[in-house]
C-alpha cells in the first residue's frame, strides 16, 4: 500500500509567491479597473539585452542545421560556458575557482533547493531569519527539520539567526554549532549584506566547527560597496567549507530563460567524502544539462558586449531602488536596503503586521509587495519592496505611497 | 560536524552513459584516427524541425523586446502548453486528462529521478529488470533500496521483475506487493512492450492492491502496432493509480532543448493526500519553470506543421531501426524490439557478458553501443543499439557487425 511522504504536509500553507499571485488574483478580479503595480516577487521587467538575444537566434540556427546540431548537453555544462563562468566570476577576482568546479544548472533556485541532498538526513541547519523560504523548505520536504510550530513560525529542528535593525542586520554566531549554514548575500529580503572581514569571520567559524556554508550569490551584481565581497571565495579558506550558488535571473534578466551555476570546489571534503563527486552524481543521475541555447545566451553574458549591457540594466534598477529608498525616507518610513542590492526593507507602519499591510497598500494603493514574515518569523512587522519594476512604475508607486 | 548523506556512496561505480563516455573518449585518444560510429546513448541525431526552430526564433525576439518580454513562467507551465498536450496527447486518443493535470518541465529525466520525493521513505519499489537505471539510483540516493550485491546486482530492497527473452518479455506480478511500481513502455532498453490489454492488468493489479504505477511513456511516439497504447490513461481506472511521465526528446528531437511534463490525475489520492497537490508543491518549491522559449517551441510540436514533421523524423529513426533488426537477423544474431521503439535488443554471441561485447564491438568494428548489464541483472548477456544514428551511419555499422 502506497504512503506518501507526510513530511510536505507539515509545511504551513502555500509557497509565499504562490499565495500572494492568489490573493493579488483575486482582488484583480473584484477590481477588473485597478492599476496594480507589482513591486512583490523578485521577477525582471526590462527585455534580454541584444548581446544576449543576438547569441540566442544564432544558437537556435544551429540547432536547425544537422551540421551544427547539438543533443544532449554534458551533465555539467558546455565548457565555453564553465570556462568563461571560472575566468570572469572568479580568477579575474583573485578567487582560486577552476572551470571544473563549476556545474551549470537551470537555476538558483533548482540548486538551492536540491543541494540538501548532499546532507545527511539528520543534519541541522541554520538560516538567517528572515530569508528566501527555499532553503527551509526544501529541508523540510526531506524530513530535516522537526515539527512546525504556527505560533512563534519555527520548526523545531532549524536554528534561526534573526537579521533585524536591531543588529544592524549583522548574524550572531548561534549558540548551538549548525552542521549547514546557509547565508544569502547580498540578502534576499532585507537588501542588506556583510563587508568581507564580517563573512571572513564565518568562513574562520565554519572551518573551525567542520559545518559547511551555503553561500547564494544571486544579487552580487548589485554590490556596490567596496569592501562588501563579491564571492565567498574572496575569504581565506572559503575552498574547504563553502558552496556558492549563482543566478543568471538578477545580473541578466533571465527569470524566465533559466540558466544558474554553482561553485562546489574539489577541497570541499568531508568524512574523506569529496562534495565535488556528489554532486557530479546527483547532476549526472538527476538532471540533463542546461539546453544549450541558453548556455550560449550564458556565454554571451560574459562578452564585452553583454557586460555592457547587463551592467547599464543593473544601474536601472538600482535607480529604482535608489528612487524607492529615498522616497519611502522621505515619507517617513523607516528603510534599510536598496544599496548593494535591488530590495527595500520596511518597517511597517504603526505596529501592522506584514501581511496586514500587504493588504492595506493593496486595497489602498493598488501595490503589491511581499510580507516580510513570509520569509521567517523575525520578518514580521516589515515589508519587501523590490526594484525590479520598470522605472515609471516604480515613480508612480512611491508616489502614490507618498500620497496615502 | 557537517555528515554527508551515505546513500551516495552506496552506489556502485558512475552512472552508466558516464562510464561509457569516459571508456569511448579513453580509446579515442588512444585511436585518434578511429572512425567511432555511435550507436550507444539514446541520443538524437536530426536537428531540430523547421516549425519548432521558427517558434523558438519568434519567442527569442519577443524576449528582447519590453512590450513582448517573459519573466518567471508560471511554476507548472504556460497554459498554451498544457493545454495543447491536454487536448493532443490525452483528449484526442479519448484519456480524461486536463490541462490543469499536466505540469511542464525541463525533461523526462528530471521528472522521473524526482516523482520519488513524494514517496514515503520506507516505499517498497519495483522495477522491471533491465530498465532505465534513474528509476533505481534516484531511490538509491533516497535511502530506499537497502544495501547492494556486487554479485548478484541486485539492491536488497527493490523488487526486479524480469523481463528477458524467457517470459517474451512480459513482467509477471511480483511476489511481494510492491508501493510503486515503474513501468516505462515501449521499454528502455529492450525496445518491447505490451498490448493494451495486458497494462490493464497492471492498473487493476495497482488498483487492487493500492499501488502507484509510475509509468514512462518518453517513446511512445515510436509505437507502429495498434493494440500497444500511446498513454496509460487509455487503460480503464488509471486516473486512480497511475502517474504518467513524457519526454519530447525523442518524438521532437528535443534531447538538448529540454522539456517534458509528468501528468498526475486528481483523483490519485493515498489516504486522503492528493498527489497532484504534493507535485504542484514541489515544482513551485523547487523549480522555477521551462523557458518561455522552449515552451514556445514545445506548442509547435503540436501545430499542424509541426506534427507532419516530427512524423517525418520519428519515419526516419524507425527506418533505421528497421535496418538494424533486419541486419543483426541476417548476421545470425537473436534480435528483439525495433518495431514500436527505437532501440534494438539482441543476445551477445557466444555467452559474452554484455561489457565483454562492449569492448569487443568498440576494438573490432568502432562501434559503440550500450551493455545490457548496465540497466539491471537480467540485462546481462543483452546489448542495446539505438536508432538514433543518422541512415549512413547506420547503414555502415551494421556492414562492419555483418563482416567481422
Amino acid at each position: 500500500m502506497f504512503k506518501v511522504n507526510t513530511n510536505f504536509q507539515k509545511l504551513p500553507g502555500s509557497y509565499l509567491f504562490s499565495t500572494i499571485a492568489k490573493k493579488v488574483a483575486a482582488y484583480s478580479e473584484a477590481n477588473p479597473n485597478a492599476d496594480i503595480i507589482r513591486l512583490g516577487i523578485g521577477d525582471v521587467t526590462q527585455p534580454i539585452a541584444p548581446a544576449m538575444i543576438s547569441a540566442l537566434h544564432s544558437a537556435v540556427d544551429e540547432m536547425g542545421d544537422a551540421k551544427t546540431f547539438h543533443g544532449y548537453a554534458p551533465d555539467l555544462g558546455y565548457p565555453f560556458l564553465r570556462e568563461a563562468i571560472a575566468k570572469n566570476d572568479y580568477q579575474a577576482r583573485g578567487c582560486d575557482i577552476s572551470a571544473d568546479e563549476i556545474f551549470v544548472s537551470d537555476g538558483a533556485k533548482s540548486d538551492s533547493a536540491d543541494i540538501q541532498e548532499l546532507f545527511s538526513a539528520d543534519a541541522r541547519i541554520a538560516v538567517c531569519d528572515p530569508v528566501y523560504p527555499v532553503y527551509v523548505d526544501s529541508n523540510v520536504m526531506a524530513g530535516r527539520c522537526g515539527t512546525y510550530d504556527e505560533k512563534s513560525g519555527k520548526w523545531s529542528d532549524i536554528i534561526y539567526m534573526p537579521t533585524t535593525a536591531e543588529n544592524h542586520f549583522v548574524p550572531e554566531f548561534p549558540k548551538e554549532t549548525p552542521d549547514v549554514i546557509y547565508l544569502c548575500l547580498p540578502n534576499n529580503p532585507t537588501g542588506t549584506t556583510l563587508t568581507k572581514s564580517q563573512l571572513q569571520l564565518w568562513v574562520d567559524y565554519a572551518n573551525k566547527n567542520g559545518s559547511l556554508i551555503i553561500f547564494d550569490a544571486a544579487y552580487e551584481a548589485y554590490i556596490s560597496e567596496d569592501d562588501v565581497p563579491h564571492s565567498i571565495y574572496e575569504c581565506t579558506g572559503a575552498r574547504t567549507c563553502a558552496i556558492e550558488i549563482h543566478s543568471f535571473s538578477k545580473n541578466a534578466g533571465f527569470t524566465g530563460v533559466r540558466l544558474g551555476y554553482t561553485v562546489v570546489p574539489k577541497d570541499l571534503v568531508f568524512d574523506g567524502v569529496a562534495l565535488h563527486g556528489m554532486w557530479a552524481r546527483r547532476h549526472g543521475t538527476k538532471f540533463n544539462g542546461a539546453p544549450y541555447i541558453i548556455q550560449k545566451a550564458g556565454e554571451a553574458v560574459y562578452s564585452p558586449e553583454g557586460k555592457a549591457q547587463i551592467k547599464e540594466q543593473v544601474g536601472y534598477y538600482m535607480n529604482n531602488a535608489k528612487t524607492i529608498y529615498t522616497g519611502l525616507k522621505d515619507a517617513g518610513f523607516e528603510v534599510y536596503g536598496g544599496v548593494n542590492a535591488p530590495y527595500i526593507w520596511l518597517k511597517t507602519p504603526d505596529k501592522m503586521t506584514s501581511w496586514d499591510f500587504f493588504d492595506y497598500l493593496l486595497e489602498k494603493v493598488q501595490i503589491v509587495g511581499t510580507p516580510g514574515a513570509g520569509f521567517g518569523p523575525s520578518g514580521e512587522g516589515y515589508f519587501r519592496l523590490t526594484a525590479f519594476g520598470s522605472a515609471e512604475n516604480t515613480l508612480r508607486a512611491i508616489e502614490r505611497i507618498k500620497n496615502i
